[in-house]
């Protein structure tokens, strides 16, 4: 079957031809239907993150997928359209992250991540998966729920935020969302019902991010003009900051974007990078207004089926705008292209 | 009635002589016992932090206290044994803080802090309160009840810290107590129970804050040999750390001394430094393995609650070791002298 995988070394993804794989006892057979691109992509082919399963000389790409099972397991059946989760044990061996259910909090090691490190992902005509690991997708769903995974990712980043203000009356109101890729964008929608949302860029207009973060009535905030620990004096204090961006002083500035009491996720994940900050007026600000910084990688089942529902309430012009092009896999490559006008890309494989 | 404060300008509390304090309407009145000192009323003596009622020309100091009952008010009766919380409304005025009882999340400017900051504090002969911020302590606890305040500080951060890790099944085994001094010690004797605890001083053998924290059956750590970010490596990772020092470089060392999904709770409140950090390795380390940091200021009721059971259980010899003298009211200079063995003083009233 045909698959895009990236080869050990190599320096762009490719077609490659793999063996179509056998459902083990407790497994489904599914038949892809779309993978999205995002940045871990890039930079698993980058060679930045992690690689090929042990021994094999290549990696198939895609974690952002969605497909019809054809041969079902557990209590999925025939055409009923499914998720896969992203992480999987080690050696095929539990432990007690994955015992529990938690395997999105594995440290790095505990853990292979699909289409990421160490495992094949999901971008072929066909994958294998233990049910345990599939969520299932209502079918008017099917050609989105290739975001139910980064949908995923923000809430478990929002749970773990929920949760460090959760032993006091917290009620926020302000949201800043530093980052104006799909990940930030998806957040946007998800936030705007609760909260007076900001999105961080750092774009001109006319620029497509921005005219969706203002459809979603949402402010746009330019960081060349405003630095995020400014942005509660040209706008508001936030409550909620969400970090999609990896830019490591983003980290540092959002804990002066904050305000009382108010929580930052940061999701990103930069490279090493050395710089002054004021870590004594960073402290002080932390202890006196009672802050937080959480961080947050990867999601679990619980954190899917909140991304499903969540994925069903937003509006389908957002979501048509999100999604700069789908295309067949024969034609991968424009999938992974990235320009000023990309936001979001998919392959689709037989629809 | 005597008093001990700081008048404006001067380097030095001083005894005073102010009118004794008549309870108004839902207040107690209050005869006090023992106040403690801490590293708080050394900086508002120090002028670095607080000072005097809006209007008048000193502060009684003190935040620490213990006191029995004279006049009664609401539930409380003459003979109760009490301890004041500190954070009381400006201008009388409430704000949705106090309304909710979390007068502890009032940023500055919302709340005022007997002893501290714009409202007299409790180093006096007597002292009103509304009944609603006195907590009763058992009889037997008079003696050492004003520790209660310094507990509930640990009280509250523990619980910002655990309802961070709130939200996945968190099983910490092993804390990290950033400081020696009377806070730090006391939560040592506080996590002992459930961790193996490493305790972070620096200071030379021998020194009574080291007995104490290895007759608990903690281990000292020496941050001048094994800066923070090393623990790991040398000792163990930390599921949580209890930041009690000021010192801003151990906030952000505290990120590299937790192992995956640990929390570091942050309670110093250090003047502004700057100074370099590997920004990028640490927002990848809070993200890629879970961790939080979370700042923690002042307590409230529910935490001086906790804090009474939490000394009911505390051994007698570790209350008596950390007390390094009790002086009477007219020796108060002595409670406020420093030194290397100087662990913990207190002023006591007629006994």
């Amino acid at each position: 079957m045909r698959a895009i995988g990236i080869e050990r070394g190599a320096e762009r993804p490719a077609l490659l031809e793999v063996p179509r794989p056998d459902p083990e006892s407790g497994e489904a057979l599914v038949r892809t239907l779309r993978v999205g691109v995002d940045g871990t992509d890039h930079e698993v082919i980058a060679g930045h993150h992690g690689g090929p399963p042990a021994g094999e000389d290549h990696l198939v790409l895609g974690h952002e997928a969605v497909g019809v099972v054809e041969a079902g397991a557990g209590p999925l059946e025939p055409d009923d359209i499914v998720v896969p989760t992203v992480r999987r044990p080690p050696n095929g061996e539990g432990n007690r992250y994955f015992e529990r259910g938690e395997a999105d909090m594995a440290p790095p090691g505990a853990a292979l991540e699909r289409g990421i490190d160490g495992a094949h992902g999901f971008m072929s005509e066909y994958f294998t998966s233990p049910a345990e690991y599939l969520i299932e997708v209502p079918a008017d769903l099917a050609e989105w729920g290739f975001l139910v995974e980064p949908i995923s990712i923000a809430e478990k980043a929002l749970e773990l935020a929920y949760a460090s203000r959760s032993s006091f009356g917290w009620e926020p109101e302000t949201a800043l969302v530093l980052g104006n890729g799909s990940l930030g964008l998806l957040t946007v929608a998800m936030l705007r019902a609760d909260y007076e949302v900001y999105c961080v860029g750092r774009r001109d207009r006319p620029d497509p991010t921005i005219d969706i973060i203002e459809a979603l009535g949402a402010t746009y905030v330019d960081s060349r003009e405003t630095p995020v620990d400014e942005v509660p004096a040209v706008y508001e204090p936030a409550d909620l900051v969400f970090e999609a961006t990896g830019y490591a002083k983003h980290a540092f500035r959002s804990v002066e974007a904050l305000g009382p009491n108010g929580v930052a996720a940061l999701l990103g994940v930069p490279e090493p990078w050395t710089f002054e900050v004021d870590g004594g007026r960073l402290h002080k600000e932390m202890v006196m207004y009672n802050k937080a910084v959480v961080g947050s990688v990867n999601s679990g089942p619980r954190h899917f089926r909140a991304a499903v529902d969540r994925l069903a309430a937003m509006p389908e012009w957002f979501l048509e705008d999100l999604l700069t092009r789908v295309v067949p896999v024969e034609s991968f490559e424009a999938a992974f292209e990235e320009s000023k006008t990309t936001i979001k890309t998919a392959v689709e494989f037989e629809p």
